[in-house]
Protein backbone atom coordinates (compact mmCIF):
# COMPACT_ATOMS: atom_id res chain seq x y z
CA UNK A 1 0.00 0.00 0.00
CA UNK A 2 1.33 3.38 -0.95
CA UNK A 3 1.94 5.85 1.67
CA UNK A 4 -1.60 7.93 2.52
CA UNK A 5 -1.98 11.13 4.09
CA UNK A 6 -4.50 9.35 6.46
CA UNK A 7 -4.60 6.06 7.42
CA UNK A 8 -7.88 4.57 9.52
CA UNK A 9 -8.91 1.48 11.40
CA UNK A 10 -11.81 -0.40 12.40
CA UNK A 11 -11.40 -2.37 15.82
CA UNK A 12 -13.57 -5.04 16.40
CA UNK A 13 -14.12 -7.02 19.93
CA UNK A 14 -15.31 -10.21 19.74
CA UNK A 15 -16.62 -11.85 23.15
CA UNK A 16 -19.98 -12.66 24.72
CA UNK A 17 -17.63 -12.17 28.09
CA UNK A 18 -17.42 -8.11 27.38
CA UNK A 19 -20.89 -8.06 26.49
CA UNK A 20 -22.17 -9.60 30.13
CA UNK A 21 -20.13 -6.80 31.69
CA UNK A 22 -17.94 -9.94 32.99
CA UNK A 23 -14.67 -8.87 31.39
CA UNK A 24 -13.35 -5.50 31.41
CA UNK A 25 -11.82 -4.59 27.64
CA UNK A 26 -8.64 -3.56 27.57
CA UNK A 27 -7.73 -4.23 24.31
CA UNK A 28 -9.45 -1.25 22.46
CA UNK A 29 -6.98 1.38 24.30
CA UNK A 30 -4.17 -0.72 23.84
CA UNK A 31 -4.96 -1.31 20.16
CA UNK A 32 -5.59 2.35 19.61
CA UNK A 33 -2.38 3.58 21.08
CA UNK A 34 -0.56 1.22 19.28
CA UNK A 35 -2.30 2.47 16.27
CA UNK A 36 -1.97 6.45 16.63
CA UNK A 37 1.51 5.99 17.33
CA UNK A 38 2.10 4.08 13.72
CA UNK A 39 -0.14 6.69 12.21
CA UNK A 40 -3.55 4.70 12.24
CA UNK A 41 -6.56 6.56 13.30
CA UNK A 42 -9.26 4.36 14.70
CA UNK A 43 -12.42 5.40 13.45
CA UNK A 44 -15.19 3.13 14.97
CA UNK A 45 -15.06 0.02 17.54
CA UNK A 46 -17.71 -3.12 18.02
CA UNK A 47 -18.03 -5.14 20.63
CA UNK A 48 -19.97 -8.52 18.96
CA UNK A 49 -21.05 -11.72 20.27
CA UNK A 50 -19.59 -15.02 19.43
CA UNK A 51 -22.43 -15.62 16.74
CA UNK A 52 -20.77 -16.49 13.32
CA UNK A 53 -23.33 -14.60 11.50
CA UNK A 54 -22.99 -11.64 12.87
CA UNK A 55 -19.07 -11.71 13.00
CA UNK A 56 -19.15 -12.49 9.38
CA UNK A 57 -21.29 -9.65 8.47
CA UNK A 58 -19.38 -6.73 10.46
CA UNK A 59 -15.80 -8.06 9.40
CA UNK A 60 -17.22 -7.69 5.93
CA UNK A 61 -18.51 -4.35 6.85
CA UNK A 62 -15.37 -3.02 8.53
CA UNK A 63 -12.65 -4.60 6.01
CA UNK A 64 -14.21 -2.19 3.14
CA UNK A 65 -14.63 0.45 4.89
CA UNK A 66 -11.56 0.58 6.60
CA UNK A 67 -8.03 0.88 5.64
CA UNK A 68 -7.26 -2.08 8.32
CA UNK A 69 -9.60 -4.36 10.54
CA UNK A 70 -8.03 -5.63 13.81
CA UNK A 71 -10.17 -8.25 15.28
CA UNK A 72 -9.34 -9.55 19.14
CA UNK A 73 -10.65 -12.92 20.73
CA UNK A 74 -12.28 -16.11 19.58
CA UNK A 75 -9.21 -18.06 18.48
CA UNK A 76 -8.30 -20.22 21.49
CA UNK A 77 -9.20 -24.34 21.74
CA UNK A 78 -12.46 -24.22 22.55
CA UNK A 79 -15.78 -24.60 21.41
CA UNK A 80 -16.84 -20.72 21.74
CA UNK A 81 -13.41 -19.98 19.42
CA UNK A 82 -15.26 -19.59 16.49
CA UNK A 83 -13.44 -16.41 14.76
CA UNK A 84 -10.94 -17.94 12.39
CA UNK A 85 -13.65 -19.99 11.02
CA UNK A 86 -16.35 -17.49 10.69
CA UNK A 87 -13.19 -14.71 8.84
CA UNK A 88 -12.57 -17.76 6.40
CA UNK A 89 -16.40 -17.88 5.71
CA UNK A 90 -16.35 -13.74 5.25
CA UNK A 91 -13.59 -13.95 2.24
CA UNK A 92 -15.05 -16.92 0.79
CA UNK A 93 -12.15 -18.86 1.92
CA UNK A 94 -11.40 -22.30 2.70
CA UNK A 95 -10.86 -23.01 6.58
CA UNK A 96 -7.86 -25.31 6.83
CA UNK A 97 -5.13 -26.70 8.85
CA UNK A 98 -1.89 -24.10 8.01
CA UNK A 99 1.31 -25.83 7.59
CA UNK A 100 3.86 -23.35 8.87
CA UNK A 101 1.13 -22.61 12.29
CA UNK A 102 1.24 -26.84 12.92
CA UNK A 103 5.42 -26.47 12.52
CA UNK A 104 5.24 -24.00 15.37
CA UNK A 105 2.87 -25.69 17.54
CA UNK A 106 4.40 -28.61 17.27
CA UNK A 107 7.76 -27.41 18.40
CA UNK A 108 6.04 -25.55 20.86
CA UNK A 109 4.68 -28.19 22.87
CA UNK A 110 6.40 -31.04 24.72
CA UNK A 111 5.82 -34.45 22.94
CA UNK A 112 2.34 -35.77 23.87
CA UNK A 113 1.12 -32.66 24.76
CA UNK A 114 0.01 -31.49 21.21
CA UNK A 115 -3.69 -32.48 21.53
CA UNK A 116 -7.25 -32.16 19.83
CA UNK A 117 -8.13 -29.02 21.67
CA UNK A 118 -4.50 -27.38 20.93
CA UNK A 119 -4.28 -28.35 17.15
CA UNK A 120 -7.64 -26.48 16.53
CA UNK A 121 -5.35 -22.91 16.92
CA UNK A 122 -3.47 -24.09 13.44
CA UNK A 123 -7.35 -23.93 11.40
CA UNK A 124 -7.50 -20.54 9.52
CA UNK A 125 -8.48 -19.38 6.53
CA UNK A 126 -6.22 -20.71 3.39
CA UNK A 127 -2.61 -18.52 2.48
CA UNK A 128 -3.42 -16.68 5.91
CA UNK A 129 -0.34 -14.73 7.19
CA UNK A 130 0.85 -15.76 10.05
CA UNK A 131 1.12 -13.36 13.39
CA UNK A 132 3.70 -15.00 15.61
CA UNK A 133 3.15 -15.17 19.38
CA UNK A 134 6.13 -14.97 21.48
CA UNK A 135 4.23 -15.38 24.72
CA UNK A 136 2.02 -18.52 24.42
CA UNK A 137 2.91 -20.05 20.72
CA UNK A 138 -0.36 -20.30 19.19
CA UNK A 139 -0.29 -17.33 16.09
CA UNK A 140 -2.76 -14.90 15.10
CA UNK A 141 -3.30 -14.73 11.54
CA UNK A 142 -3.88 -12.06 8.65
CA UNK A 143 -5.93 -11.82 5.02
CA UNK A 144 -5.68 -8.87 3.28
CA UNK A 145 -6.53 -6.17 5.24
CA UNK A 146 -7.89 -7.86 8.23
CA UNK A 147 -5.52 -8.68 11.28
CA UNK A 148 -6.64 -11.31 13.66
CA UNK A 149 -5.69 -11.06 17.67
CA UNK A 150 -6.37 -13.13 20.54
CA UNK A 151 -8.44 -11.79 23.83
CA UNK A 152 -6.34 -12.14 26.59
CA UNK A 153 -4.30 -8.54 26.58
CA UNK A 154 -0.81 -9.53 27.92
CA UNK A 155 -0.61 -12.09 24.81
CA UNK A 156 -1.86 -9.43 22.31
CA UNK A 157 0.32 -6.98 23.53
CA UNK A 158 2.99 -9.26 23.19
CA UNK A 159 2.28 -10.14 19.37
CA UNK A 160 1.93 -6.34 18.01
CA UNK A 161 5.46 -5.60 17.90
CA UNK A 162 5.26 -8.27 14.90
CA UNK A 163 3.33 -6.71 12.83
CA UNK A 164 4.21 -3.13 13.02
CA UNK A 165 5.82 -3.37 9.83
CA UNK A 166 3.10 -4.61 8.04
CA UNK A 167 1.12 -1.68 8.50
CA UNK A 168 1.55 1.35 6.23
CA UNK A 169 0.72 4.25 8.68
CA UNK A 170 0.28 7.51 7.45
CA UNK A 171 1.39 10.97 9.08
CA UNK A 172 2.08 10.42 12.87
CA UNK A 173 -1.06 12.24 15.13
CA UNK A 174 0.69 14.38 17.41
CA UNK A 175 -1.30 15.10 20.42
CA UNK A 176 -0.45 17.85 23.45
CA UNK A 177 -2.65 17.76 26.19
CA UNK A 178 -2.92 20.62 28.94
CA UNK A 179 -4.31 20.15 32.26
CA UNK A 180 -6.26 23.02 33.88
CA UNK A 181 -7.49 23.71 37.24
CA UNK A 182 -10.71 25.53 36.10
CA UNK A 183 -14.27 23.93 35.40
CA UNK A 184 -15.08 22.88 31.38
CA UNK A 185 -18.13 26.16 31.60
CA UNK A 186 -15.74 28.51 32.66
CA UNK A 187 -13.58 28.01 28.93
CA UNK A 188 -16.67 26.67 27.11
CA UNK A 189 -17.03 30.02 25.34
CA UNK A 190 -13.66 30.60 24.21
CA UNK A 191 -12.77 26.92 23.63
CA UNK A 192 -15.44 27.07 20.39
CA UNK A 193 -14.23 30.35 19.28
CA UNK A 194 -10.20 28.66 18.91
CA UNK A 195 -12.00 24.92 17.68
CA UNK A 196 -13.41 27.35 14.79
CA UNK A 197 -10.34 29.11 14.48
CA UNK A 198 -8.11 26.15 14.24
CA UNK A 199 -10.18 23.58 11.75
CA UNK A 200 -7.19 21.14 11.72
CA UNK A 201 -6.74 20.95 15.08
CA UNK A 202 -9.25 18.36 16.70
CA UNK A 203 -9.65 20.03 20.30
CA UNK A 204 -10.86 17.12 22.92
CA UNK A 205 -12.22 18.87 26.54
CA UNK A 206 -12.39 16.37 29.11
CA UNK A 207 -13.50 17.34 32.87
CA UNK A 208 -11.70 15.09 35.60
CA UNK A 209 -11.52 14.58 39.32
CA UNK A 210 -7.97 14.31 40.68
CA UNK A 211 -6.47 13.82 44.51
CA UNK A 212 -9.97 15.54 44.84
CA UNK A 213 -9.55 18.61 42.51
CA UNK A 214 -11.64 19.65 39.94
CA UNK A 215 -9.69 20.00 36.99
CA UNK A 216 -10.18 19.88 32.53
CA UNK A 217 -7.38 18.52 30.32
CA UNK A 218 -7.72 19.80 26.82
CA UNK A 219 -6.35 17.68 24.46
CA UNK A 220 -5.02 18.77 21.00
CA UNK A 221 -4.57 16.51 17.89
CA UNK A 222 -3.20 16.86 14.45
CA UNK A 223 -0.77 15.63 12.21
CA UNK A 224 1.32 18.89 12.14
CA UNK A 225 3.16 20.13 14.79
CA UNK A 226 2.81 24.09 13.95
CA UNK A 227 -1.02 23.51 13.67
CA UNK A 228 -0.75 22.77 16.99
CA UNK A 229 1.70 25.14 18.44
CA UNK A 230 -0.59 27.77 16.86
CA UNK A 231 -3.35 26.18 18.96
CA UNK A 232 -1.56 26.20 21.82
CA UNK A 233 -0.95 29.69 21.96
CA UNK A 234 -4.48 30.45 22.22
CA UNK A 235 -4.88 28.20 24.73
CA UNK A 236 -2.19 29.98 26.97
CA UNK A 237 -3.71 33.38 26.07
CA UNK A 238 -6.85 32.38 27.33
CA UNK A 239 -5.16 30.71 30.54
CA UNK A 240 -3.55 33.88 31.27
CA UNK A 241 -6.41 35.87 30.73
CA UNK A 242 -8.94 33.93 33.11
CA UNK A 243 -5.98 33.70 35.74
CA UNK A 244 -6.28 29.62 35.35
CA UNK A 245 -3.79 27.62 36.64
CA UNK A 246 -1.93 24.90 34.67
CA UNK A 247 -1.49 21.58 36.56
CA UNK A 248 0.61 19.65 33.56
CA UNK A 249 1.37 19.78 29.90
CA UNK A 250 2.70 16.65 28.04
CA UNK B 1 -43.59 -2.09 27.63
CA UNK B 2 -45.28 -5.61 28.60
CA UNK B 3 -42.71 -7.88 30.06
CA UNK B 4 -40.91 -9.55 27.37
CA UNK B 5 -38.54 -13.27 27.79
CA UNK B 6 -35.98 -11.59 26.29
CA UNK B 7 -34.98 -7.79 26.34
CA UNK B 8 -32.66 -6.75 24.46
CA UNK B 9 -30.18 -2.98 24.22
CA UNK B 10 -27.06 -1.79 22.29
CA UNK B 11 -24.04 0.90 23.97
CA UNK B 12 -23.31 3.43 22.23
CA UNK B 13 -19.70 5.07 23.35
CA UNK B 14 -19.25 8.07 21.97
CA UNK B 15 -16.37 10.30 21.77
CA UNK B 16 -12.35 10.68 20.24
CA UNK B 17 -11.25 10.04 23.53
CA UNK B 18 -11.81 6.85 23.71
CA UNK B 19 -11.21 5.73 19.60
CA UNK B 20 -7.39 7.67 20.26
CA UNK B 21 -6.78 5.49 22.83
CA UNK B 22 -6.14 8.23 25.95
CA UNK B 23 -9.13 6.99 27.88
CA UNK B 24 -9.87 3.62 28.90
CA UNK B 25 -13.68 2.93 28.30
CA UNK B 26 -15.08 1.32 31.53
CA UNK B 27 -19.02 2.31 31.17
CA UNK B 28 -19.74 -0.73 28.83
CA UNK B 29 -18.47 -2.96 31.48
CA UNK B 30 -20.56 -1.07 34.34
CA UNK B 31 -23.68 -0.07 31.79
CA UNK B 32 -23.75 -4.24 31.07
CA UNK B 33 -23.77 -5.51 34.69
CA UNK B 34 -25.99 -3.48 35.68
CA UNK B 35 -28.01 -4.17 32.81
CA UNK B 36 -27.58 -7.96 33.29
CA UNK B 37 -28.87 -7.47 36.93
CA UNK B 38 -32.56 -6.13 35.41
CA UNK B 39 -32.55 -8.75 32.93
CA UNK B 40 -31.54 -6.79 29.69
CA UNK B 41 -29.18 -8.73 27.41
CA UNK B 42 -26.28 -6.40 25.87
CA UNK B 43 -26.33 -7.88 21.93
CA UNK B 44 -23.97 -5.04 20.63
CA UNK B 45 -21.27 -1.88 21.23
CA UNK B 46 -19.84 0.69 18.97
CA UNK B 47 -17.77 3.32 19.48
CA UNK B 48 -17.67 6.20 17.92
CA UNK B 49 -16.18 9.54 17.10
CA UNK B 50 -17.85 13.22 18.28
CA UNK B 51 -19.50 13.61 14.33
CA UNK B 52 -22.66 14.83 14.04
CA UNK B 53 -23.46 12.64 10.76
CA UNK B 54 -21.88 9.08 12.77
CA UNK B 55 -24.07 9.99 16.42
CA UNK B 56 -27.28 10.24 14.12
CA UNK B 57 -27.11 7.29 11.55
CA UNK B 58 -25.62 5.17 14.42
CA UNK B 59 -28.25 6.00 17.54
CA UNK B 60 -31.01 5.26 14.36
CA UNK B 61 -29.91 2.10 12.95
CA UNK B 62 -29.69 1.34 17.11
CA UNK B 63 -32.63 2.11 18.20
CA UNK B 64 -34.51 0.72 15.47
CA UNK B 65 -32.50 -2.58 16.23
CA UNK B 66 -32.63 -3.32 19.99
CA UNK B 67 -35.16 -2.90 23.06
CA UNK B 68 -33.03 -0.31 24.28
CA UNK B 69 -29.85 2.18 23.69
CA UNK B 70 -27.96 3.92 26.23
CA UNK B 71 -25.55 6.66 25.13
CA UNK B 72 -22.42 7.94 26.86
CA UNK B 73 -20.90 10.78 26.76
CA UNK B 74 -21.13 14.38 24.93
CA UNK B 75 -23.62 16.08 27.07
CA UNK B 76 -21.38 18.74 28.85
CA UNK B 77 -20.71 22.12 28.12
CA UNK B 78 -17.90 22.15 25.57
CA UNK B 79 -17.72 22.38 21.98
CA UNK B 80 -17.13 18.73 21.07
CA UNK B 81 -20.52 17.67 23.05
CA UNK B 82 -22.59 17.56 20.52
CA UNK B 83 -24.85 13.98 21.76
CA UNK B 84 -27.63 16.29 22.35
CA UNK B 85 -28.36 17.90 19.13
CA UNK B 86 -27.42 15.16 17.28
CA UNK B 87 -29.50 12.86 19.13
CA UNK B 88 -32.80 15.86 18.33
CA UNK B 89 -32.08 15.44 14.31
CA UNK B 90 -31.89 11.78 14.93
CA UNK B 91 -35.51 11.65 15.90
CA UNK B 92 -36.24 15.02 14.27
CA UNK B 93 -37.30 16.99 17.58
CA UNK B 94 -36.69 20.19 18.09
CA UNK B 95 -33.37 21.17 20.26
CA UNK B 96 -34.44 23.19 22.58
CA UNK B 97 -34.17 24.50 26.05
CA UNK B 98 -35.43 21.87 28.50
CA UNK B 99 -37.25 24.41 31.46
CA UNK B 100 -37.02 21.84 34.43
CA UNK B 101 -33.23 21.22 33.27
CA UNK B 102 -33.17 24.72 33.33
CA UNK B 103 -34.77 25.53 37.37
CA UNK B 104 -32.67 21.88 38.35
CA UNK B 105 -29.53 24.05 37.22
CA UNK B 106 -30.48 27.30 38.20
CA UNK B 107 -31.16 26.13 41.85
CA UNK B 108 -27.80 24.14 41.74
CA UNK B 109 -25.29 26.87 40.57
CA UNK B 110 -24.73 29.90 43.09
CA UNK B 111 -26.32 32.92 41.94
CA UNK B 112 -24.34 34.11 38.74
CA UNK B 113 -22.70 30.93 38.83
CA UNK B 114 -25.16 29.78 35.63
CA UNK B 115 -23.08 30.90 33.13
CA UNK B 116 -23.35 30.40 29.23
CA UNK B 117 -21.35 27.23 28.76
CA UNK B 118 -23.30 25.56 31.75
CA UNK B 119 -26.73 26.60 30.10
CA UNK B 120 -25.84 24.15 26.94
CA UNK B 121 -26.49 21.76 29.05
CA UNK B 122 -30.14 22.67 29.08
CA UNK B 123 -30.32 22.20 25.80
CA UNK B 124 -31.95 19.12 24.91
CA UNK B 125 -34.49 17.54 22.27
CA UNK B 126 -37.91 18.25 22.78
CA UNK B 127 -40.03 16.91 25.31
CA UNK B 128 -37.11 14.67 26.34
CA UNK B 129 -37.35 12.91 29.70
CA UNK B 130 -34.84 13.25 32.41
CA UNK B 131 -32.27 11.47 34.05
CA UNK B 132 -31.87 13.13 37.27
CA UNK B 133 -27.86 13.40 38.17
CA UNK B 134 -27.44 12.95 41.82
CA UNK B 135 -23.57 13.94 41.29
CA UNK B 136 -22.76 17.39 39.60
CA UNK B 137 -26.43 18.75 38.72
CA UNK B 138 -26.87 18.57 34.68
CA UNK B 139 -29.15 15.84 34.32
CA UNK B 140 -28.90 12.84 31.05
CA UNK B 141 -32.38 12.80 29.20
CA UNK B 142 -34.40 10.15 27.43
CA UNK B 143 -36.58 10.19 24.03
CA UNK B 144 -38.43 6.94 23.93
CA UNK B 145 -35.93 3.62 24.09
CA UNK B 146 -32.78 6.06 23.69
CA UNK B 147 -30.95 7.19 27.29
CA UNK B 148 -28.31 9.47 26.94
CA UNK B 149 -25.74 9.27 30.13
CA UNK B 150 -22.50 11.59 30.68
CA UNK B 151 -19.20 10.07 29.85
CA UNK B 152 -17.35 10.73 33.59
CA UNK B 153 -17.58 7.12 34.92
CA UNK B 154 -18.73 8.15 38.39
CA UNK B 155 -21.04 10.61 37.46
CA UNK B 156 -22.74 7.82 35.19
CA UNK B 157 -22.52 5.38 37.87
CA UNK B 158 -25.10 7.82 39.90
CA UNK B 159 -27.48 7.72 37.75
CA UNK B 160 -28.38 4.93 37.05
CA UNK B 161 -30.58 4.15 39.86
CA UNK B 162 -32.86 7.34 38.88
CA UNK B 163 -33.95 4.84 35.65
CA UNK B 164 -33.98 1.54 37.03
CA UNK B 165 -37.62 1.60 36.96
CA UNK B 166 -38.19 2.82 33.26
CA UNK B 167 -36.27 -0.10 32.06
CA UNK B 168 -38.82 -3.05 31.88
CA UNK B 169 -36.37 -6.02 31.84
CA UNK B 170 -36.88 -9.71 30.83
CA UNK B 171 -36.46 -12.86 33.22
CA UNK B 172 -32.97 -12.47 34.97
CA UNK B 173 -29.91 -13.77 33.40
CA UNK B 174 -28.00 -15.66 35.91
CA UNK B 175 -24.58 -17.02 35.83
CA UNK B 176 -22.51 -18.82 37.71
CA UNK B 177 -18.53 -18.96 37.28
CA UNK B 178 -15.99 -22.13 37.99
CA UNK B 179 -12.79 -21.36 37.90
CA UNK B 180 -10.87 -24.33 37.01
CA UNK B 181 -6.68 -25.19 37.82
CA UNK B 182 -6.31 -26.26 34.58
CA UNK B 183 -5.39 -25.26 30.55
CA UNK B 184 -8.39 -25.04 27.88
CA UNK B 185 -6.99 -27.43 25.55
CA UNK B 186 -7.39 -29.75 28.50
CA UNK B 187 -11.15 -29.88 28.15
CA UNK B 188 -11.92 -28.24 25.23
CA UNK B 189 -13.54 -31.75 23.44
CA UNK B 190 -15.42 -32.21 26.90
CA UNK B 191 -16.97 -28.40 27.07
CA UNK B 192 -18.18 -28.72 23.43
CA UNK B 193 -20.09 -32.06 23.62
CA UNK B 194 -21.38 -30.46 27.06
CA UNK B 195 -22.18 -26.96 24.93
CA UNK B 196 -23.95 -29.82 22.24
CA UNK B 197 -26.36 -30.99 24.90
CA UNK B 198 -26.95 -27.69 26.69
CA UNK B 199 -28.02 -25.46 23.77
CA UNK B 200 -30.04 -22.99 26.48
CA UNK B 201 -27.18 -22.40 28.69
CA UNK B 202 -24.38 -20.05 26.76
CA UNK B 203 -20.84 -21.73 28.20
CA UNK B 204 -17.84 -19.34 27.64
CA UNK B 205 -14.26 -20.66 28.51
CA UNK B 206 -11.88 -17.78 29.60
CA UNK B 207 -7.94 -18.67 30.14
CA UNK B 208 -6.51 -16.32 33.07
CA UNK B 209 -3.35 -16.49 34.83
CA UNK B 210 -3.32 -15.66 38.69
CA UNK B 211 -0.51 -15.37 40.89
CA UNK B 212 1.55 -16.98 38.39
CA UNK B 213 -0.43 -20.09 37.73
CA UNK B 214 -2.46 -20.70 34.51
CA UNK B 215 -6.66 -21.12 35.07
CA UNK B 216 -9.82 -21.41 33.32
CA UNK B 217 -12.98 -19.90 33.67
CA UNK B 218 -15.93 -21.68 32.83
CA UNK B 219 -18.59 -19.60 32.98
CA UNK B 220 -22.87 -20.46 32.34
CA UNK B 221 -25.31 -18.18 31.82
CA UNK B 222 -28.73 -18.89 31.12
CA UNK B 223 -32.16 -17.43 32.25
CA UNK B 224 -33.61 -21.00 33.95
CA UNK B 225 -31.49 -21.74 37.20
CA UNK B 226 -32.42 -25.22 37.16
CA UNK B 227 -30.39 -25.83 32.70
CA UNK B 228 -26.95 -24.31 34.86
CA UNK B 229 -27.38 -26.31 37.58
CA UNK B 230 -27.60 -29.84 34.81
CA UNK B 231 -24.55 -28.20 32.98
CA UNK B 232 -22.90 -27.79 36.46
CA UNK B 233 -23.26 -31.56 36.89
CA UNK B 234 -21.78 -32.38 33.89
CA UNK B 235 -18.67 -29.81 34.56
CA UNK B 236 -18.18 -31.22 37.83
CA UNK B 237 -18.20 -34.99 35.95
CA UNK B 238 -15.78 -33.82 33.73
CA UNK B 239 -13.71 -31.92 36.49
CA UNK B 240 -13.60 -35.14 38.81
CA UNK B 241 -12.43 -37.42 35.73
CA UNK B 242 -9.66 -35.34 34.48
CA UNK B 243 -9.02 -34.74 38.40
CA UNK B 244 -9.03 -31.06 37.49
CA UNK B 245 -8.54 -28.63 40.80
CA UNK B 246 -11.81 -25.88 41.37
CA UNK B 247 -9.77 -22.89 42.35
CA UNK B 248 -12.92 -21.03 42.47
CA UNK B 249 -16.82 -21.02 41.97
CA UNK B 250 -19.32 -18.42 42.53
Amino acid sequence: MAKKAKVNAGILIIGNEILSGRTQDTNTSTLATWLNSIGVKVVEVRVIPDIEKTIVDTVNFLRSTYDYVFTTGGIGPTHDDITAEAISKAFGLKYEIHKEAFKILEKYYKPGEFNKGRQKMIWMPENAGLILNPTSGAPGFSIENVFCLPGVPSILKSMLGGITNKIVGGEPILSLTINLRTVESEIAKSLTSIQDKNKEVEIGSYPFFQAGKLGVSIVMRSTDQNKIDNCNLEIMKLVKEKNIQIAEKR
